[in-house]
């Protein structure tokens, strides 16, 4: 289970890096600005969880993480320059670098003892803080504000799936797949069929 | 004086978390955009507070909190929903949380050691993070910034109150509740009459 | 080389403050407004840094840092108040702050066991996060993001000088002071001549 989640951890470092490079590109930052935009978006949301949960800070404790955020930024820097890419394309690895952060960051906090109310929230900040970031960095109006495109909802619900399972014996291998399935389809598929919740309706 | 705090504490989460509710509403966000401000409202300013003082996180040390947190968002989301608000009505328990949470800030600082001046700017931070987090989120100008109000000032006035009084020896009961009385009293008076502070007026 | 940190770590907090005032004054902020920004400016990388390596917040542990920076801040408020200064005078203390922060920071990373390429990191962050804190509280984009300057690679260029050289031996007196030229010489001379690296140009 460990090693589960530090492969799923460096997997959504890389792909969370790469939606840094490819909108800082669009901003047409320069190099030194899409690595950085790329660390923060890689390594946003797991600084924040560390920080809560009072663990070492992951890529100051081990450097793997930092050299496969690195790596990755510079990789995808120079293969997507000059390429014609449609804009929304980097929506999917946003969804995934979601579904993997947010899996593995309630997992953590499991493991680190939080209640499983906090632990959940702790998922959904660990998914979503490094694209806020990066859309912050990026002067975009943050994905989780965008209206009509379950979000921080599909996190939740996958946050909420994962804890169910464990507390009702199922393996945690078995839970954590199945959470981040629930995070992926549900993100995906809403913003395809641009699903929305009811919102408060105030009649002022 | 223990039990006192636990108890403003929790009364400043939920009106907190109250004002997340209307701001939010206002916004006609969805009910999980809600219940993240209402959270995000509730808990940031102790969340940092505690951040610097390297104590344990309060909500998740203690599940109440959270609890509280949502149980309040919920019941406001309902109940408010449809009726028709004034839209400043929400000024009123932001400035019980603002009272609240410098005052619970402040003390929690000295107890934890903290030298007087860095905790009264702690229990301003305590004060005023989670309201600025609503207003950020809910894509308003925060209130701390709105000139002609005193806002931080009313909460630094308390903070430096209840630590005059503390030194020269009142009970720590009796300087909590003074203290809260300066803030809100400020506050209000000066919301109420539009008091403001001289400005730095560069001839320029 | 302890001593030498710390007097430059308050250097750094003097002249960060005096930023903060002169943006804040030309904001037309009041009293209290001032002193929060410059305290912010001061405070808030060195803060980010103790955050992220664990350690006690420096002006939590010891009050002489909050003291020096309410004491600059005052003292710039009653002395800038009324002065005729021309709006970009503030970049020099800006970039000797930033050149000051970030190989404390660097250094504080090291000694603290922090790998090489995260201790950079660190250094850079230390380095701007007080700036961007004034520039968002000043409702101003952030000098970071301000194309055409070096500034995050000028810090981070001092960073990995500071490194190189204690790796291959230097005295560390010698490296940092080496580390500092190198920040602030980049900075200027960037600014001067409006240096600029090449962007990412995606073709659409």
């Amino acid at each position: 289970m460990e090693q589960l989640l530090y492969w799923v951890g460096l997997a959504a470092v890389a792909v969370s890096a790469l939606t840094g490079v490819l909108e800082a590109g669009r901003q047409k930052m320069d190099l030194v600005g899409v690595v950085m935009v790329g660390a923060a978006t890689a390594l946003g949301g797991g600084t924040v969880r560390d920080l809560l949960l009072d663990r070492p800070v992951f890529w100051i404790a081990d450097e793997m993480y930092l050299v496969v955020a690195f790596v990755t930024t510079l990789l995808a820097f120079f293969a997507a320059r000059g390429l014609k890419l449609p804009p929304r394309l980097f929506l999917i690895p946003d969804a995934i670098g979601l579904a993997l952060f947010t899996i593995v960051g309630t997992q953590l906090a499991l493991a680190w003892q939080a209640p499983w109310l906090a632990a959940t929230l702790l998922g959904v900040i660990t998914g979503v803080v490094g694209g806020v970031l990066r859309d912050i960095l990026c002067n975009q109006v943050p994905l989780v504000f965008v209206r009509g495109e379950l979000y921080v909802s599909a996190a939740w619900g996958g946050a909420l799936v994962l804890v169910g399972m464990n507390g009702s014996g199922c393996s945690p291998v078995l839970s954590a797949w199945t959470g981040m399935a629930v995070v992926l389809a549900t993100r995906l598929v809403a913003m395809k069929f641009r699903i929305t919740l009811p919102t408060y309706s105030e009649k002022a």
